[in-house]
């Protein structure tokens, strides 16, 4: 698999070096809304230097354009970073924060800790991709602990009306539920 | 990221068609072996048709030769095995069963769903590649449930204390334990 980024994702301006929380979300949401009208799925993620507000890697949800399952947003941001830092984790070349545009599926909740990242924000709650119909998956209860108690903060609900208007455009305009 | 398999890999010779349980996880912990013995992580995994036999996706651990943590040797099966049948999911193709040399990670766990396979066979425990140092992660509790509840049969302890061997061959070599 030769995997690489579609080329318009890296024409999407990036957000200001010293961005708040809410203009790296709308980054996120904006490549999450163009993956949609070019027919991919509703969902993208990104990662930021913690210090220096450099974005180290971007991702949209490859599922379909690939033909595999494990390219969620959240993995293929993950794969790009690290392959920038020529790294398996991201910890020891400082502090990274992931932002997603939904809250994690088990696989990518799973992950997230292998990365080395120490935050992680998000904007769409688990029930409002479970509402238009996507699996998440069965994850332990309450799912945040599983990052929490491992040291990486969660934050939720960070432009979440607008993220859940990409999921409800996806939807409305027949989108593919795969692993529904 | 350009993912190939290391071409080694495809000389190990591949079980039989009407092969038993125990040869294929034989064929996966060969693959295990030599990985470890090529310096990469100490597990392995295939993605078999269980009607005919065919192996359709071989993975061993590549974390390290890719500097990708998301590179499990279940994950590396799982994209081989789509990537083979162009298909994100397995399901429409047939029934597949994924040996693995060790119980899944949180991450590979939340990821087996995805893949559409209908059985997953394994042959150390999670204790034991915690043994080793080795993080598994958090998974939900009993871990099996996250799979038999959607019907994805679970097979443990298959050539266990065959798997350990490989697990300790790794540690006693001074194997690096990322994401120890």
């Amino acid at each position: 698999m030769d995997l690489e980024l579609p080329t318009w994702v890296h024409d999407v301006p990036l957000p200001p070096a010293h961005a708040t929380r809410e203009q790296r979300m709308q980054y996120v949401l904006s490549l999450a809304a163009e993956n949609v009208r070019r027919r991919g799925g509703p969902f993208a993620s990104a990662i930021f230097n913690i210090e220096t507000g450099a974005c180290v890697g971007k991702g949209v949800n490859l599922v379909q354009a690939y033909a595999c399952s494990i390219l969620h947003a959240e993995m293929v941001a993950i794969i790009a970073a690290e392959s920038a830092l020529t790294s398996y984790s991201l910890s020891p070349h400082g502090d990274f924060e992931l932002f997603a545009s939904a809250e994690p599926c088990a696989m990518c909740l799973g992950a997230i800790p292998w990365s080395g990242v120490r935050r992680v924000v998000c904007a769409a709650r688990d029930e409002d991709v479970r509402a238009i119909g996507f699996d998440e998956g069965v994850k332990p209860q309450p799912w945040t602990e599983a990052l929490t108690s491992r040291g990486i903060e969660v934050v939720r609900d960070v432009l979440r009306s607008e993220a859940v208007s990409v999921l409800n455009a996806y939807a409305a305009s027949g989108g593919i539920i795969y692993n529904g």
